[in-house]
């Protein structure tokens, strides 16, 4: 098989484009990342061929280059996985956005749901050290980068979520060791700084 | 390998149930449905293990029974059927809804919106008899239950989708007729009146 030419249209603080870079970094692949102004939508071109929604890129690329697997080896194991992948991809983003898109104060309601969020993450992660499984996987590659919007969010928010989910700060810290994660997710500062220019041309600040 | 207890936590008139109905029925497997009130969480117990999410449980059922195959063989036809089912998940229900929940008159927006949703399906169904590959699958298995609440929507919506979209409603006629389906899908009539009796419930009408 002749090598794949593989790109992807990023935006360096999507977490959604960066789910795509870290299974790539996993599998060992060479890819082009292409900066695009596409915010949150990232397109997968394999040999031109393109595909979109990230967990369905995330996917595809575990069942295109099978070494190391990214998906359990079991059904059950498979569809316990899709379903935390959904549950993220419904819940996480969005409990983010209701706190630092919030004007003025942020409400009570909007920090409770996302510490909530948390926590049933983090009952689901129990004693293991990633979720589904004993390695780094699907469903960690499906969380790890909207956890660089967490500080921003505790920021705006004046919280911290650390002593709430102290298992779940440990989960992170050690996905964020892992070479295939550490050179994708931007430094927590960095996408604050966006996040606050993001706010002052919605004219939410 | 023992036979495998397979019981659906079930609704009749839920789309989301009657999918995983058809996927049993298409993989010649035996279960038990149990009329629950969960209208629209369909619940799937494999010798007591628990699944949720019916785009999942119908994944699930596909990857534990493998004959007939209802995801296609290449990785890129799945991610294609897989973008499909999510796109028909985030997209025709709430359509729908949009019209059979509204107050007084329907708006303009909704109908046109419920269209173009069926006109983006009807492109992406193309010429073929199904959609992704030439057999009856995944995303046919998807989409198909969520039909049989079409009637309901155009009678309160006061318009009929079959002229402007006549593959759609060719490719509709020809699922219909498959006993998988057949056996599956209740009348139009009877969501119809179950609609009508939901929105006085709610106090719609």
């Amino acid at each position: 098989m002749s090598k794949a030419k593989l790109v992807i249209l990023d935006c360096w603080v999507s977490p959604f484009c960066m789910r795509v870079k870290i299974a790539l970094n996993e599998k060992g692949l060479e890819y082009e990342a292409q900066a695009e102004d596409l915010f949150g939508v990232p397109v997968f071109l394999h040999d031109g061929t393109p595909l979109c929604e990230s967990i369905i890129i995330v996917n595809y690329i575990d069942e295109t280059w099978s070494s190391p697997p990214l998906l359990p080896p079991c059904s059950y194991g498979r569809a316990q996985a899709r379903f935390w992948a959904d549950f993220i991809d419904k819940k996480v983003f969005n409990a983010c956005g209701n706190i630092w898109r919030s004007k003025g104060e942020v409400p009570v309601e909007a920090k409770k749901e996302f510490i909530e969020i948390l926590k049933q993450l983090e009952e689901a992660l129990g004693d293991k050290d990633y979720f589904i499984g004993t390695t780094f996987g699907f469903v960690d590659i499906i969380l790890i980068p909207i956890t660089s919007w967490f500080f921003a969010v505790e920021k705006i928010g004046g919280f911290t979520a650390e002593a709430e989910c102290p298992k779940f700060s440990n989960w992170m810290k050690r996905c964020l060791q892992r070479e295939s994660v550490a050179k994708v997710v931007p430094p927590p500062e960095k996408v604050y700084e966006f996040v606050l220019m993001f706010r002052k041309m919605q004219g939410i600040d």
